[in-house]
Order: C-alpha cells, then structure tokens, then sequence
C-alpha cells in the first residue's frame, strides 16, 4: 500500500496507472502533476486521480512513489530537478521507452534514500490524453524494468510489485538490453510506418485499405514524443534500421530476378514469425 | 438480378461475394467451384454458395457472371481453359490483387459476346478461408474496375452494378494505374510488413507490443498468395520499394546527423497523412 502516489504526466499512460491503482486499492492517495490544466482536469474527471496539482516540486515533498509518464527527453531534468525534495524512502520510477539515457542521466545524482529504477510498461497506443485511460491497460501486458549493478535491490524490488500490482507481468533487464531490443521491437516499427504513410501522395488515399491502416496506425502518434524517443535511442535504431535495409535488399534482389523461391521464403519466415506473436 | 453466379474460389472474398449476393438478392443460384472438398464444404456449410463443384468447365456452361477469386497467378490460365465453354454473354470479372497481367493476359483471347473485366474489390484480411466469410465485407469498401480501350462499354457497366449491388464503391481505372497505385498502398506495405516481422529474433517476442503486432499484421497472409502478387506486379514494386528506401535514408541521415527539426518533420508529415486516413 502507497500513501501518496504522485503521477507526473497524466496521459494515456499516466492515467491508466491512476484508474488502476485507485481500482486496485494500491494508494491512499493518488497525485496527478502537470503542466496543463485542461489534461489535469481531464484526468481528475474521469476518475484517474484524486488530486491534481501544477507544482511538481511541492508534490514531490509528500509523495512516497513517483511515477514519471512524460516524453523520454523531460524525464532526467525532471527528476534531478525534484530529487532534493522527496523524502527519504522515496522511490521513483518512469514509464518512458527508452532507458539508458534516463537511467545513465540519474544514476549517481540522487540524495541518499531516494532511488531510481527505470520501467518502461509496453502499453499504450497512438491515442493520447486521460480521456483514453483504462484501468486494464497494463492486464497481461509486460513491463521492463532497468536496473544497473547500482541499483538498490529494495527499490528494485517496490518496483517490480508495483508494476505486477497494476496487473503486469515484470521482465528485468538492463537499460542497454531493453534500448537495443525495443529499438527493434518498437522503434524501428513506428520509423517504417512513418515512413510508409509520409510517402503516400494524398490522390491514392482512397486506395489505401485494411492492410495499409494496420501496418502505418503508429504514425498517428505524437511527433515530439517519438523523436525523443527516436534521439535518445539513436545508436540503436541506426543498427536496427540498417539491419532492416539488408533485409530489404533481399526483397529488392528477389523482385528483380523474379525469384519465387526466395520471395516465398522471406514470406513464410515472416508468416512464422507473425504467427507465432498470435493476433 | 442474375440467374447463375458462380465464385470461382471460396475463400474469405469469393465466400463474401456469395453470402452477400445470396443476403441482396442479387443471385437467383450461386455455384462455387474449387479444387478442394473441404473448403468447398465449409462455403456451403456457411451458406456462402448454393452448390459446389469441382468442375470448373462443366460450371462454365451455366453461368451468366462469373467470379475469378483465386490467386493471381492462376486467374490467366483458369479464365482461358473455360472461356470457350461459356454460352454467350456470360460476363467474367474477378477480384485479384493486380490487373494489369491478368487483363493483358487475356485481352483478345476471349470468343465473341464473352466479355472480361478486371476488379479488385480493397477488402479481406489476412485471414483466409469461407468460415471469415461476411456479407457486409464489402459495405462501404472500394472496387477497383479495370478496363481498358477494348474492353466491352456494357460489360463494364455490368461489372460496375455487380460490385455496388454487394454493397461497394466502384472506382474505374486503368489496369496499369492500378497497379501501381496498390503497389504502393498494398503491396509495399506487405513486403514492409514482412521484412520486419521476418527479421525479429524469437527471443524478443515478448517484448513486441501492440504497435510491433498491427505493423506486421499482414505479414501473417498466405506467402504463396503474396508471392504470385509480388511477382505479377514487380516492376511497379520495385519502384515504391525504391522510392520508400530514399524515405528510410531521410531518417538514417537524421538519425546519424541527430537532427531533431528533420526528424520531427518526417514524424508530423507522418501523422497528417495518417490522420486523413481515419481508424
């Protein structure tokens, strides 16, 4: 049980960690902070929090767990700028996608007893906003969580069971693990269908089907989060994006020679591969 | 209202075509031909089709309008080895993913008085086989109809009152401009798609989210329908692959250069586009 739980950021994320803590009894209190007031009364009034609140500094004095759902590029500064603040016992963690930076940015810079552990709940959609909010977002869903060798166990710890208190499954991993894997698994997705739907010219619009709307859907999401993303994870995703070329390639040389044995090949590897994540 | 139907190919679209001929009225008796028992049983047992054959000349022979539903690269050869059965004014049209091999390929060939027009209704999934099969698949969607200089003008008309009968928007076009058109709203989308589904390591599947899951979503079609697509369209493939590497180039550049202006305007070009496009 969490006496004050603050949530920096009340979007979709940040306040589906508020309607599900507050479902699942997990806090006494429940905190929203942001820098919006129409995005904080949104998310007061679909229930994700109990209070909202523009001063994150002051927040941070009276909370026991902070959670950090803003863009990856704000997260470091916001942190350092509050860490005096908090109380000892203090633990704060993020929902950001991508965590060597932030966790690299922190570590080594709080005041005793108040600790970092980077998360990053694999959740969410191109939707943005409280409105969007659902207790049962995180139900079955994993959450990675980063620590370093000097990470403190116990804060580790309080991390993992708030997470799988919120319904999650947990996966520990390091911060370099979790960039390198999730620029492929997400990064480079929503870079391909970006790209995809940025070169389609408007007059086919009408053409573009079923198929087209599901492999580009990502690219509705919010530009400025996603190039922060994007930046913070850059070394990775240009090995990704690279990777993701020479496969093109084989595509491209198999089209020019008309080879359906190699074409039927790439398709039913990516057939198994599709399959096997189910639907 | 036409007397004698007949889907040549009972999957998921040649199913829809005979459940919503048979809901409008359209049909006064639909046949669906195929070459396996079991899936011709299954688009019976759905009350796809009336009665099922396996011989496709014998078919022929009592049919007014005719559907070709199978895979691209058999509509050519199917169409040619029954034309000569037909009585005259039996019109043949099918529902296939390219056209402009499939037209040409036949152009000319057929007897006096029966007449082929190419469609491609933009509907389906990856999902395959009657039991998928919905009579409202087509409600709202858009048939593209292709004919050329020589094509019949009465038959086209025909054509284009079948396809809006079952519920569709028809756009008519020229063979070519079609195919290059789906080249880039289908079928790059499809070879994107599978090569990042293809490249993923089994051992990251965990960590592929809902955003992984609707990028790759098509890459779970059928490989050897895709690959007959592929190839009977891979000059204008060849093109939009060509045209979407420069595009990923833009971001590698960006990515290298941690250019944040160019990246955010690659991302908000993006998203309008996407956005125009709807869910």
């Amino acid at each position: 049980m969490i006496q004050t739980l603050t949530i920096v950021g009340v979007g979709l994320i940040g306040g589906s960690i508020g309607l599900a803590a507050k479902r699942r009894g997990l806090a006494g209190h429940v905190v929203g902070v942001g820098r919006q007031r129409p995005s904080l009364d949104e998310a007061l009034a679909v229930g994700a929090v109990d209070e909202v609140s523009l001063d994150l500094a002051e927040a941070a004095t009276r909370s026991d767990l902070m959670v950090f759902c803003t863009p990856v590029d704000r997260i470091v500064e916001q942190v350092l700028s509050v860490a005096e603040r908090c109380r000892p016992g203090t633990l704060l963690t993020d929902a950001g996608s991508t965590k060597a930076a932030i966790v690299q940015g922190i570590e080594g810079k709080l005041p005793k007893d108040v600790h970092l552990v980077g998360s990053h709940p694999l959740a969410g959609s191109e939707k943005k906003g409280p409105r969007f909010a659902d207790p049962e977002l995180f139900e079955n869903r994993l959450t990675a969580v980063t620590p370093t060798p000097s990470t403190d166990p116990a804060a580790v710890k309080r991390t993992v069971t708030f997470w799988k208190s919120l319904g999650s499954r947990v996966k520990i991993m390091s911060p370099d693990d979790h960039d390198r894997a999730l620029a492929l698994t997400s990064h480079l997705p929503h870079l391909v269908a970006s790209a995809l739907a940025g070169m389609m010219p408007d007059d086919l619009r009408e053409l573009c089907a079923t198929g087209f709307r599901d492999t580009t859907r990502v690219a509705a999401g919010d530009p400025s989060i996603w190039t922060g993303i994007f930046q913070q994870n850059r070394e990775a995703l240009v090995i990704a994006l690279t990777a993701f070329g020479s496969r093109l390639e084989f595509f491209l040389r198999a089209l020019e020679k008309n080879d359906r044995t190699v074409l039927d090949a790439l398709l039913a590897q990516a057939k198994r591969n599709r399959d096997a994540l189910g639907s």
